[in-house]
């Protein structure tokens, strides 16, 4: 008894001890215009934000509406115990969640259990894929980020606590059907194991408002060249530089668009690991080569993965800037030290940029596991294993972009990885998983979390598959065919080839509405490709709906959510519903305001859900009230600096509207300098309501690519 | 350039100083015969093996062959770094390496990356398991431990440190068809997420040996009581007292066997979270109901987790020593608190053990994520969420252990997590996985790690896989058919009842072999259930299959291993083939040495691959030449202490041999004070040529359950 006693005396101690290091709450400060920045703990030297190295952009920040701080300061908890940040927002009910990475099977993730954690994606929304941003959008109007590059545990939603101020009915599981597997949570809550973390809420009052936020306090979005937005082929293994030219020489026999080219392994003298030199057989005159291509209009893209092979001439040089641990044989660099960011300049600056190379495939940068360098392996700038992992795709993506803007060059590539800060990077993100249906996904996903995503095309089992899937990659970041494995072209399938040349001609046509709206994306934060829960008037509800029980497949009757993941928007006015193999109909879900068809201008809907059945050539595309798209005729490539081309501005519906036809060289960065245009289309009722066309004067000295007369086309009748 | 080389002099530097952290090499000590102990920087105060509590038993350590330190002792490093533990041990080519968790899909874990995580299993072997044991066996015949109660990350021959003794070989992917997109490993890493662990190094020389020392130092496997290897069924959910007495009033008619019932949630005046109360409509008379029990010779499992329901009386008691989370409302205790141990002892001795229960199934004490308590919680004691993840199941199987010993009755469970350091605990792991293959696999992989698995049967879509799926759950440390939700019963398949009768009661005839194996478990470390891999002369080397190149399915051409994981042995002498549901035949692969057919005594094969194709009604079992398999006639229970029973001996083969015998009186722990006996059975050749059976006289005054006329079978012609 007295031992008992003793024991339960040093316990409370303990307990008082442990409990009084509940530590002060975060200080926030607005450090933007609705976007607040606080401290928990000690932050690391290493951060996410810091290695994408980002400026925020204040002028479009300052033309947000003005938004209180979203959340009860109160709700928020951060404390820290043992070297690790334990954090805790709110939520309430009836909210969804938005973000946490680049997801690929769902889109509201309140309910889930992730670990971020840069990877290639497993088939599984855990946490581990090629972008796995600590950032949430809520759709309540704000948002959340955390900046530590490490891997951090989310419970979005799932962890109950003891004083949790709403928490769930008490229920007995024997008699109780309403007994749920998961109970009701009232926050999110977040392990960062780190002594520390900068935490960021963003407030709306709309999603749409939160991203745009967050997108512009990392630069804005990023502006691709207009070639781009063309069409993309990369060509198989091994092809050598006559190869690609005779490739390039089969897209003009077929009147294909072609844009830019895509170079694979083979090119290297060495890869994997790599040694960024071209192979000299396959590959005698680079700069020849390279400058055929540009004559023929068209732009070079490298793969490459940036591990160092020792039979390269960089080997050497960069060896002692590099990790304990190998890749492929290949030393991986540690690109936190200048010396290293340096070499490889040099290298790639001289073997590539000055020759005329447009762009990087940076392949491997996010795992997987099984060949990456493990979590025990370090780096002389003592940087960790985990910390490089979370950061490597962010690194590479912002040495190579900053190449291309010293010498005044856009450029835009293919990553596969990267985290939170990326929106103005160059890089559209893609990977090997090759769902269609999961593609979409990922495509919606990547609005809420500043990254591009391409659901790029390699092969196809069918015809039908084959159409489907060249129709949703051209409305998408990149209108890419990735033949590297299977040799495929555009092509492939005869019965098919003409309503494939079709969706890619319709993409060029669109090029001024596209070209307008990631303009949008660099100047107003709004990303190009968008979630419909993005969109105002989306007023779908997450639908939860109850689990089946099943002894031995689910023996909890877990429930199931529902979410609207198969459609999104592109820009502002065209509502996109991708048609997958074996799917002869599709429901499509209308916000609110009326629809149109895009190919007739009819009338489909508003706020309710429609059923179509597309013929086998044509993506299923709808446009909103009022909406004017601005297009130009077929054409195989993306027009070049002070091309001039003839405009139609279509019009749908029976609303006025407008849209900002923006324009510039195409090419370079001087449109950061004011060398570009903005011009205002107006379609407004006469007296007599009839609908009219205007354009307003193109701005004096700007670029300006198209001819002053406008074809107006009134599209719904 | 003045700059540069300012960066580059604080560079070396701070690469002087970081790499001058290499740290001591560990000091090894030779804690038990052939076991070795090495600090790594400042090992937690919770550990596995701390947790499990277990003491070694060195009296069966010592007749262990003597052996050297297996490893160069250079070859191993450690490193403290920013407060994790950097682990590195070599590994030579062609060494396989088992054990790393219960795996369900794959023996041979060499080349595979794992978190070990107390989870439940997920379908991949990435370890999340129900017992993620962070030790390995390697076929060179030793074992590493690594004694942590954290979520380890092992690297088990992945990981290639540029300083690599021995480094795979530069390939050129593009041009040298034996790039490995996984190249070769010299080494196992381990990375710790604490500032310290402690290490134990185990010698062999065989792989059995390695098990063996494990178990030992462990306190030596459990010996359940003679009943806990009889047939056991679990009842559905809600039954009450007097539905549970008519279930075993129809295992009476239909002359099944049953040992013990499974009492299922409905017992508990609520669950989930549980009270630990008996509900009064269900069960008016606990006592009354064990009692009616026991005098059938029945003994009685409970169902429960430990998450305390508000609603019982436990509750405002424990409440002070539990964490900051629920589980479905329950809360949790913190058992490293005494405190919260004696609460839960008081309780449960009051309400269950003292009036007759004899033993439980321990629930949910593996995860998973969606309802266990997050990483994020906290605990009275100060111990993490994640130490509290890692070492539950082995505290709670601890706990209740300890009280059915303290009332001198051996129990026999089943618990849903384990982990390091539990050989000695009463309990059977078991899940909702219910792949057949899968959880042959889990058997298999069971035997390295000290752990023991059922692969109960629940329900079954044909007949075929009732009967096949009744089979091998005969062939396993627990009879069960748990019908907690489908209340299937053995004879749910009338087509076959009379194999599903035979098989059960085979299991029941050779009780005498099965305790006996059991009995080699507790006094030499053996365990029971054995992977092929501790057999010695089983040649099997595991085969690696070049993978087929697919540019969506298996870009990277990963290789394929081949393990033989769906065969097994009982004890010294019965290797187990189970049949699958589909499958007409089936190959086996037979070690060094003749073997014969079970059955029929027939030699089937030596070294080699067999193919077999046996009827519906039975399981391919195969025995060892020279084997001796003691066997009593079927019987519905085992056998009570004092019951005597008529003793068959079969002999195989041509070969002489023996066997030790092993009884005792089947319930209390008095064997441990010397109430057991081991009684020599032989087969020699008279001077004839004839084979002769022989039994030494039983130990005068202990307990021997068999009359003393032995028949001799010899099985082979």
């Amino acid at each position: 008894m007295q031992h008992q006693r003793r024991l339960f005396l040093t316990f409370l101690l303990f307990t008082v001890f442990h409990y009084s290091r509940a530590q002060a709450p975060p200080q926030w400060q607005e450090v933007q215009p609705g976007i607040w920045k606080a401290t928990a703990g000690k932050p690391e030297k290493i951060s996410l934000l810091g290695a994408a190295g980002a400026k925020p952009n204040l002028t479009a920040l300052v033309t947000l509406p003005k938004a209180p701080f979203p959340l009860a300061k109160t709700d928020i908890s951060v404390r820290v115990i043992d070297g690790k940040t334990y954090l805790r927002f709110p939520l309430e009910e009836g909210e969804q969640l938005f973000g946490l990475g680049l997801n690929f099977q769902t889109v509201n993730q309140r309910g889930r259990i992730m670990e971020l954690h840069v990877d290639h994606y497993g088939s599984k929304d855990n946490g581990r894929t090629h972008a796995p941003v600590p950032f949430y959008v809520s759709s309540k109007g704000y948002g959340v980020l955390v900046d530590a590059a490490r891997y951090i545990t989310v419970y979005a939603g799932t962890a109950v606590r003891t004083d949790a101020k709403h928490p769930p009915v008490l229920r007995d599981r024997n008699t109780d059907k309403k007994w749920e597997a998961q109970p009701y949570s009232d926050a999110v809550e977040m392990l960062v194991p780190a002594e520390g973390a900068t935490l960021y809420v963003f407030a709306g009052p709309t999603p749409m408002n939160v991203v745009q936020r967050y997108n512009l306090m990392n630069g804005g979005g990023y502006l691709p060249p207009k070639w781009g937005l063309g069409f993309t082929q990369r060509v198989p293994t091994l092809y050598s530089q006559d190869d690609i030219l005779k490739e390039v020489q089969s897209f003009e026999e077929h009147n294909f668009p072609l844009d830019f080219i895509g170079v694979e392994p083979g090119w290297h003298s060495m890869a994997y690991p790599c040694t960024f030199e071209w192979e000299k057989t396959r590959f005698p005159d680079p700069k020849g080569f390279l400058k055929k291509l540009a004559d023929k209009g068209i732009s070079a893209n490298l793969w490459m993965n940036p591990y160092v092979s020792p039979v390269g001439t960089l080997y050497p040089k960069i060896k002692p800037f590099t990790g304990s641990h190998t890749v492929w044989n290949g030393i991986v660099p540690d690109f936190t030290l200048p010396q290293a960011r340096q070499l490889f300049k040099e290298h790639f600056m001289s073997q590539h940029l000055n020759i005329g190379v447009g762009g990087y495939k940076i392949d491997e940068v996010d795992g997987y596991d099984n060949w990456i360098w493990p979590d025990v392996a370090t780096f002389p700038s003592g940087t960790s294993a985990e910390q490089m992992r979370q950061t490597y795709g962010l690194m590479v993506q912002q040495m190579t972009g900053s190449w291309f803007r010293e010498i005044n060059k856009r450029t835009y590539g293919l990553v596969r990885a990267s985290n939170a800060g990326a929106s103005s990077f160059p890089y559209v993100i893609y990977n090997d998983y090759y769902s269609h249906k999961d593609f979409i996904t990922a495509l919606v996903n990547s609005s809420f979390i500043g990254v591009l995503w391409t659901p790029e095309v390699r092969a196809s089992k069918t015809a039908e598959e084959w159409v489907r899937r060249m129709q949703s990659v051209c409305f998408s970041p990149m209108a890419m065919l990735n033949a590297w494995a299977d040799g495929t072209k555009p092509w492939s399938f005869p019965e098919v080839e003409q309503a494939v040349s079709d969706v890619a001609n319709l993409r060029m046509q669109l090029l001024p509405y596209l070209y307008s709206t990631f303009a949008q994306y660099r100047f107003e934060g709004k990303p190009p490709f968008r979630a419909m829960n993005l969109v105002e008037g989306f007023g779908f509800k997450s639908v939860t709906v109850a689990g089946t029980f099943d002894a031995t497949a689910n023996p909890y009757a877990m429930s199931i959510k529902k979410d609207i993941k198969d459609q999104y928007m592109m820009g502002d006015y065209l509502l996109v519903a991708p048609m997958f193999a074996g799917e002869k109909s599709r429901e499509v879900y209308l916000p609110q305001g009326k629809w149109y068809d895009f190919y007739t201008g009819k009338e489909v809907g508003e706020n309710q859900v429609i059923t179509v059945t597309p013929a086998l050539d044509k993506i299923p595309l709808f446009v909103k009230d009022g909406a004017l798209i601005p297009m130009v005729p077929p054409h195989r490539q993306a027009p070049k600096a002070g091309e001039t081309l003839p405009l139609t501005v279509r019009h749908y519906g029976t609303a006025s509207g407008s849209f900002q036809l923006y324009d510039d060289d195409g090419t370079t960065f001087d449109f950061e300098k004011g060398s570009y245009s903005f011009t205002q289309l107006t379609v407004s009722k006469t007296a007599d309501g009839k609908l009219k066309g205007d354009m307003a004067a193109p701005a004096n000295g700007k670029p300006f690519g198209y001819s002053k007369e406008i074809k107006w086309e009134f599209m719904t009748p």
